[in-house]
């Protein structure tokens, strides 16, 4: 199942996409199932009740609609760092022997088509395509045999960084977390609609038609089994937890000379039965102050 | 105002400090005015007048009670690493000149009186006493003269490391998100009744009733004030946000010989004004897998 999580009129909805394109209901429609996370959450059978029942529903056309991140308000958002060794190697790093893990705050997510902001403060904004994990059941202590069993979908991420914050102290969390910069979906799509842990699919990261990463889900140094088992191992991995799983090589910051996003861009990350996460790039407004 | 998030037979509530002793009410209870977290974000009067129901309520004894970290579930735990000179000194750090943030997530949280875990998987349990701050408006580019009205009220934290899980990659993130090790307490305590920014306050950590972390809050490198200014440059800050602000020398990693928790400890973080929040140190059990 390919769901969306969108908004319109002020309305956030959510779709499944049918055989003839994408049906669903807005919030307040009656028969309104919930949204994605509370239905991950609730487990068991919701999400495929939910789809037949979005299915009856009123066809959304998802290019005339605002495309939300598939979970708004995940509890966390766990991401890897240093997941491919071309990319650890670009980055100066020896490769890590234990996953390189932050945390993104939900402040920081956009949707798909939402402008990636590239902040007045920094020019070195530069894009990252991953791949998204959404954890389905609670995970404590697992096995990476049995890890899989507990991932509710996936999606796509640009994990979008300001490169001269991420290096201003020795943890990376400022260039990880400005505004508008998290950008997630464009769907939420079922594992048991993709091959398991995503293996066998590809990667591709374009900047304004220009392939800038491409690499095989299978690169990674820690498979999406292996993270879910390792995270599980000192903490609780619950429904609706996001884990990003990390980028390829090929990053604006290893290139020469160095490749910025810059307004007027359009980013876009490409991984096969996910779809294709696009965003423009747009210069920050300058800030006001908040009342 | 002196507020005691708790639970009593399975049911959550909420205490005010009145002139004779705690008085508040069950979430079940008419008249239940919300948890701390609601009642920051519905901002306003909110918190006053929550205050004036809850002093009209039932006696509560917060020794025969569980206490609950005061804001269980905020969206965002912003903690700040190096930012007391000595303990940047002693963890073999230059003192870096923008703040070093990492993220804790939610899974980690317990309150006072909760027993912190050593995990099967490490020896190196080691303390961190802290101020943590909880933001009561939305906060985005905010200077830091204006920074504390942007404040709802202040709490202790002990953010409890892992070290050898702290330093297997370059980000600090596992080390310090092992379930049950943010003990968070033991009451949230508004910003009006205490001094701007808690300078002048004094935080005294003990394990076993021995003084291993002394410090004034005047000697943080950031204050209160410019970590709010400095995040909300980047990012928004939201009602409920909690930023933990860094802990002083003394940690037991830095010592000679080091000085792990352990089984049966008792680790104390007193600041003037803010109470004890201590918690005994317990073995975590056997890891049951999750269902």
């Amino acid at each position: 199942m390919k769901f969306a999580s969108f908004a319109k009129d002020g309305q956030s909805g959510l779709a499944i996409e049918t055989a003839d394109g994408f049906r669903g209901l807005l919030a307040d429609a009656p028969g309104f199932p919930g949204d994605l996370l509370s239905l991950i959450r609730a487990g068991g059978a919701a999400l495929t009740d939910a789809g037949e029942c979005l299915a009856k529903g009123e066809v959304v056309d998802v290019d005339a609609v605002t495309l939300l991140p598939p979970v708004s308000a995940p509890e966390k958002i766990v991401c890897v760092g240093l997941n491919y060794r071309d990319h650890s190697a670009e980055s100066g790093f020896a490769q890590p022997e234990f996953p390189t893990l932050f945390g993104r705050f939900n402040s920081s997510l956009i949707g798909h088509g939402a402008p990636i902001l590239r902040p007045e403060v920094s020019e070195q904004l530069d894009y990252e395509g991953e791949l998204a994990v959404v954890i389905g059941r609670v995970a404590r202590n697992v096995s990476a045999a049995e890890a899989l069993d507990y991932v509710s979908g996936y999606s796509i991420f640009n994990d979008a960084s300001v490169r001269d914050y991420q290096t201003k102290a020795p943890q990376w969390t400022a260039g990880k977390n400005f505004d508008d910069t998290g950008a997630f979906g464009p769907w939420f799509v079922t594992a048991d609609a993709l091959p398991r842990g995503c293996l066998g699919l590809s990667l591709i990261t374009r900047l304004n038609g220009q392939v800038v990463q491409e690499a095989q889900i299978d690169q990674m140094v820690f498979s999406v089994a292996q993270i879910i088992s390792i995270c599980s191992s000192f903490m609780t991995l619950k429904p609706g937890d996001v884990i990003v799983t990390g980028t390829p090589s090929g990053v604006g910051l290893a290139r020469e000379p160095q490749l910025w996003m810059k307004e007027g861009d359009v980013c876009e990350v490409e991984i096969t039965g996910l779809g294709t996460l696009s965003n423009p790039i747009r210069n920050a407004a300058p800030l006001a102050k908040s009342a």
